[in-house]
């Protein structure tokens, strides 16, 4: 389906707004007397945009999987995230503002703390604050290994990440990560064919970098895990003819932002209203196509706080008076994912989505909610099919066939 | 999807009970004025775990699909039906407990009656009696074919079964049996290439038992059907690290289950309270994964006798309290078709699902009916879906990508 709208996808026609309410589907509360945040929250405004707009459901990867952040985005920006598959060391890599290249091996790095034999005592080393992680970084960006760019980056607290430059490498490489206390750090074995060369790399990393960490405190030692190579996705503009933003104020959205070849804009300041402000700025500069990101709405529901999330809902919805006089077309308001804040959890239930502009089987649902997107215009369908229905939306789409 | 639930399963969590009311959708029925024999009865505990739970609908194979018990049942346990194909034959055999092994080749066999040109004159041999069935399979035990193992095995009445074991064998062998009087039986040939071993196999089966039948009465002849090669399907365990049970009293679904790897727990009495029992001994065992079949929802369907269908659901509505104290974490309500009374066949109508347990969007529905499954927070998915929303449910399954 994707493949079909990207053939059919135009050059011209409306704006789009993608707001992303991160985490935003939810379950029944019980202090709510049995109503989710959103049928909650007081939200005047993307009433009046139901009203005037249709509803449906998506299902970020399928029936009873729950995704990740990565996945749960690139689902909404129109890649089936199945098939396009990014590794945690990738975006942490991309998270940080690293420009990958194709081919680039990246892993995420954990500081550690070790006892005399080699064990692990604490595999976070404490959350040693991040300056010391950077000093570590610091230090082990001496590593040289001949014929191979060595990247090591600094990331938060115990996080860092490294990325190593060659041709032909694999991600096919096992954690050095047991996950757990008690244990040594694993050796470097390949999960699968052709990954030798790429073993004997990190090998080689991880030989240098222990000899130069073996003395520090409390940080002597690193674990390596989400071993992902980097390919080069095609981009929005490649497969549907955008020009499109990203407004988001972490760099995990960022990352998988960049992954489709989405220019950041920074809001000033990083709040709400500075995103708004952004994506404005984004359009003046030509963008057709904005991905709006909010982040608390997840974070509150990770907390299991529902009633910070309905805050965070109502916040969002005050925004929408000033997203719209932005000169937006079609205006998108999903998730891409659920965080029930009775799971603290992302989960694998259907996310709401409303789409505002365009011509639209209106008057169908009065309230943005879990139960009227079930009942809604749209319909249920998966993740990726929510770009169709945008470009669509947008007059982005020629007809497919005479 | 599946392939990615079974990624991303985990080997604990939860207990799933899959109560299976055989053939349990239907159509509104005149003499209940218009109401479905699942809105008619009467069913508090049912009642119960709908406003707990959560509704759906599921097609078991795909829309306008009427599935046989075999696909129908597949799906339920998370196969694909259209990729994991099993033969009536193959089903047949392993009904009746039957070992079948990779390769196998397996089918049925319908005694009958012929008359003195060869003709048939009753498909059945007017069923006879399963210890008439017993005797002629013992005579057809004498048959023997170079380098190939032959099995003949008696099922009921007039039905009986042949499995033939030898290497590469092939199932593209069409049916003896023409489907109606006043013909001859068909003579065997292959259906696609590569079969000319087995067609070759099955002549010569036919020959011998043709003559060591032919002066028997009333069943003086054989007719062959549902030609099936048996594969060795991947396990429930393999697929999704479970550990699963089958509580059925029917060879048909025994044998299903066996497909799946599912161990058989035996119910004493043979009626549903025994399979209560044989449930909770399963969990007791350390099963994690219990199949409970209940078949006559589907046989009072066949015989429309809509009455008795009401009673059917109303017995098993009354065993609900005893398979809550068995101690499952989640309990999934569904059939594998439905069996619509007016009809008196399996039809491809959707089929309503009720799960209760695991965080799920509750309140929206309050009674399991085909209405109000068809508006329930689940949706309309595929059978083969629904064990990912289990294993979701039973927090078996781990987060897809970061």
């Amino acid at each position: 389906m994707t493949d079909l709208a990207s053939q059919l996808s135009l050059d011209h026609g409306g704006k789009i707004l993608l707001a992303v309410l991160d985490g935003i589907g939810d379950l029944p509360i019980d202090d709510f007397g049995g109503l989710t945040p959103l049928e909650k929250a007081e939200t005047p405004n993307l009433d009046k945009l139901t009203k005037t707009g249709a509803l449906g459901q998506q299902l970020p990867v399928g029936r009873g999987i729950t995704p990740g952040s990565g996945p749960g985005h690139l689902a909404l920006f129109g890649y089936d995230p199945v098939k396009f598959l990014v590794g945690r060391g990738a975006l942490a890599a991309l998270g940080i503002g690293f420009e990958l290249k194709h081919g680039d091996l990246a892993a995420r790095i954990n500081f550690c703390t070790l006892d005399k034999d080699g064990v692990i005592l604490d595999r976070r080393a404490g959350r040693i604050p991040t300056e010391l992680c950077e000093e570590l970084v610091l230090s082990l960006k001496k590593i040289t290994i001949p014929e191979v760019e060595v990247f090591v980056e600094p990331v938060k607290e115990h996080r860092a990440c490294v990325i190593f430059r060659a041709p032909a490498l694999s991600d096919a490489v096992h954690d050095t990560d047991p996950g757990l206390v008690g244990e040594k750090p694993l050796s470097v074995v390949s999960t699968g064919a052709g990954a030798e060369y790429a073993v004997k790399i990190v090998k080689e990393f991880i030989k240098q970098a222990s000899a130069i960490l073996k003395d520090k405190k409390p940080a002597n030692g690193l674990l390596l895990r989400g071993f992902a190579l980097h390919e080069d996705f095609p981009s929005l503009s490649e497969l549907y003819k955008l020009n499109p933003a990203a407004v988001a104020l972490y760099p995990m959205y960022r990352g998988v932002a960049s992954l489709a070849g989405m220019e950041q804009f920074e809001s000033n300041p990083a709040d709400l209203t500075g995103e708004v402000q952004a994506a404005k700025n984004a359009l003046k500069s030509g963008k057709d196509f904005v991905f709006f990101h909010h982040k608390y709405t997840d974070s509150s529901g990770e907390d299991g706080d529902h009633n910070r999330k309905v805050a965070e809902i109502e916040k969002f919805d005050k925004i929408i008076p000033s997203l719209m006089e932005c000169g937006f077309d079609v205006i998108c308001v999903t998730g891409d994912h659920s965080t029930p804040c009775p799971m603290k959890l992302h989960s694998w239930h259907p996310v709401p989505v409303l789409i505002h502009g365009g011509p639209q089987r209106t008057g169908w649902s009065d309230r943005y909610t879990e139960r009227e997107a079930a009942a809604g215009a749209l319909g249920t369908f998966h993740g990726y099919e929510l770009m169709s229905l945008l470009l669509a939306a947008a007059g982005r789409l020629a007809k497919f066939g005479a």
